[in-house]
């Protein structure tokens, strides 16, 4: 394999004695191609490489890594750019800077990738091909990309219909306001189209639709470690009324239901929780709120057939809750068929508390309004 | 002054006591009032705080911080709930959990605060003398609020009207859906309002409403730092091209308006920057952009009478950028009279680089949609 990262023209030379000497493989950093629209350049590049028939990623693209391998051509250091862990979410991006600020941030809040793969021009290998390629892939759970724009619309749509039945595909497209697409021009040349187009097309396809950057990983952590869930009625089990309030008020705004507990689980609880805890969608179990207090909430609501995924925001502020709710919540994640899903807010202690929780598998977010939305995105994907 | 932390009834007496005992400050953190329903406790309580004429903060609350008289009354141990640096933004707080929460996650950035409030029930003094007095406090420039109910609504429209001339106020409702409005009962027990009765009254009063929970601090935090806009046309440099075209998006999607550079900081800005570079809006000085690069195009930028406000993205994972770049922008945001806003993205080395550019004055955030979302509310408070 080769990587070539030369000025434009001798670039092109440098690919076709890729070729004569039988390197199949090649990807290439060079700019200067049909994104600053120096398109002859990129079609004499095209020529050598069908001529050749090299696998040929690039040119104007940051590198790829793969976790699980190890092979890693990043060219940007490893002090300001973190190498994540192993992971079953894999990243297609056609921006290297987004791609690399993503990947920077996920590996410092410990969450793992496996493959992460920047094109750049697409010449010849493109997000179609890719995506196709992460649908066959056994390390590969679920697929996001960053795509500016789409070459093959029809084969794409194809093929991202197939691949988004058995796989979560999230995609964040740039460029589509009239200010983006001008820029999207001449980033990666490409032609951005419009947002309704988009819109239809990736309904279409079962491709779900992320709005912002975090959107991407955020929706793809719950997608890879959740079981399908029942349906969207949530339970929201606090140690703060607030956080409780905002919670459900966010479950309403997303179109997601507030679960009415059974009678029975209401009683229960009742029985053996604290006079102050209030028993209800939220269930608040104040800020006196201890493990125990968690667990007795927590095991009750996975056997209430009222509830079908469990929201648990943990605030570790209070005093009176030890770390060891951190491996009860882990403990029945693990066990149970209902999705948990986590939020927990604040500084240095919780935070490592957070990354804790979310090594031990369950996805944890810092704010109810980004969990709901998650939730909300992992709901439509399973149509529940 | 008191701080009462014992059981419901015996605090009455507690009260009552400080009254006799000419104590006129009291603040309460005992629960069990009309937050469960016992209406009767809160009236008794009231009687006495009126017969003595008390100043009184609570019941039910979580205490409050004066980061420059060092007054601490929060009761949560501090390596739970870092406390915060001296700031200009005060924070009146019906949830004691959401405002810890808050608070940890804003001292662990490093920003700071002035003053922290969280009063419960409001048995007497509720969110619109808070308001006021912080309308008076020369030590808060900006007021946010999380809020539950209004007891006193046409006094708290006419109180916000007049403080919001002066100083920014950002507030978040909880309980503005069915779920949200139950649960604000049996919390602080809140009559919640309709959602549009809200928004009417918050736009008669000037008041900046957030939608989600980290939108206070990143309201807060550009109306605090950066000065009176001249107009909503924003300009983005960058060195990821992705970053930049996701950004437009967000401008064009908020209704704010990008910058068209002048004729004459194109032709300067295409002589003195790399030929790769793209001179438009994003500026995008590439993978390969240096700290002189961004000097170059600021100072030009900042010039520039098309633009009225920066937006620089900045990041950090790419070789040939040092950390000077960090420098240079501070010193231009403390010359210019025009606002600029950094945005980084990244893991360790961008989040130390990105917390001593906000120390340095700088309002920096991790997303481009969060800026942009923070820039538009900043517009709209100025009118511009």
């Amino acid at each position: 394999m080769a990587i070539i990262s030369i000025p434009t023209e001798p670039s092109i030379i440098a690919t076709e004695e890729c070729g004569k000497n039988k390197i199949k493989n090649v990807l290439s950093i060079t700019a200067g191609f049909s994104e600053v629209g120096n398109f002859k350049a990129e079609e004499k590049l095209k020529s050598i490489i069908k001529k050749y028939n090299i696998n040929f990623i690039g040119p104007n693209c940051l590198g790829i890594i793969d976790s699980y391998s190890r092979l890693d051509m990043i060219f940007l250091p490893k002090i300001r750019l973190k190498r994540p862990e192993k992971g079953k979410v894999s990243f297609i991006c056609q921006s290297g800077a987004i791609g690399s600020a993503v990947l920077d941030l996920l590996s410092a809040q410990g969450l793992g990738f496996s493959k992460f793969i920047t094109y750049g021009n697409a010449t010849t290998i493109n997000e179609t091909s890719l995506l196709e390629y992460l649908g066959k892939d056994k390390n590969t759970d679920v697929i996001c990309m960053y795509i500016e724009g789409v070459r093959e619309g029809r084969r794409f749509i194809d093929i991202a219909k197939k691949v988004s039945k058995n796989k979560p595909i999230i995609a964040l497209k740039g460029g589509l306001t009239e200010s983006g697409a001008r820029a999207t021009l001449s980033h990666t040349a490409s032609l951005a189209g419009s947002s309704a187009v988009y819109d239809g097309a990736f309904k279409q396809a079962g491709i779900i639709k992320a709005e912002k950057l975090h959107e991407l990983y955020e929706f793809a952590k719950i997608l890879e470690k959740s079981p399908k869930p029942k349906g969207n009625r949530v339970q929201v089990i606090t140690n703060g009324g607030g956080f409780g309030i905002i919670t459900v008020d966010n479950i309403d705004k997303d179109g997601l239901k507030t679960s009415r507990i059974s009678k029975k689980t209401e009683l229960f609880l009742k029985k053996k929780l604290p006079k102050e805890c209030i028993i209800h969608n939220p269930i608040d179990l104040t800020g006196g709120a201890t493990t125990e207090q968690y667990d007795i909430a927590i095991k009750q609501c996975l056997n209430d057939k009222n509830i079908d995924i469990l929201l648990v925001i943990v605030l570790m502020q209070t005093p009176l809750l030890d770390i060891n709710v951190i491996d009860k919540i882990a403990g029945y994640n693990k066990k149970s068929k209902k999705p948990i899903v986590a939020v927990m807010t604040g500084g240095s202690f919780t935070e490592s508390q957070k990354q804790r929780l979310e090594s031990l598998g369950v996805p944890c977010y810092a704010y109810p309004s980004d969990a709901v939305k998650s939730i909300k995105a992992f709901c439509d994907y399973y149509k529940t």
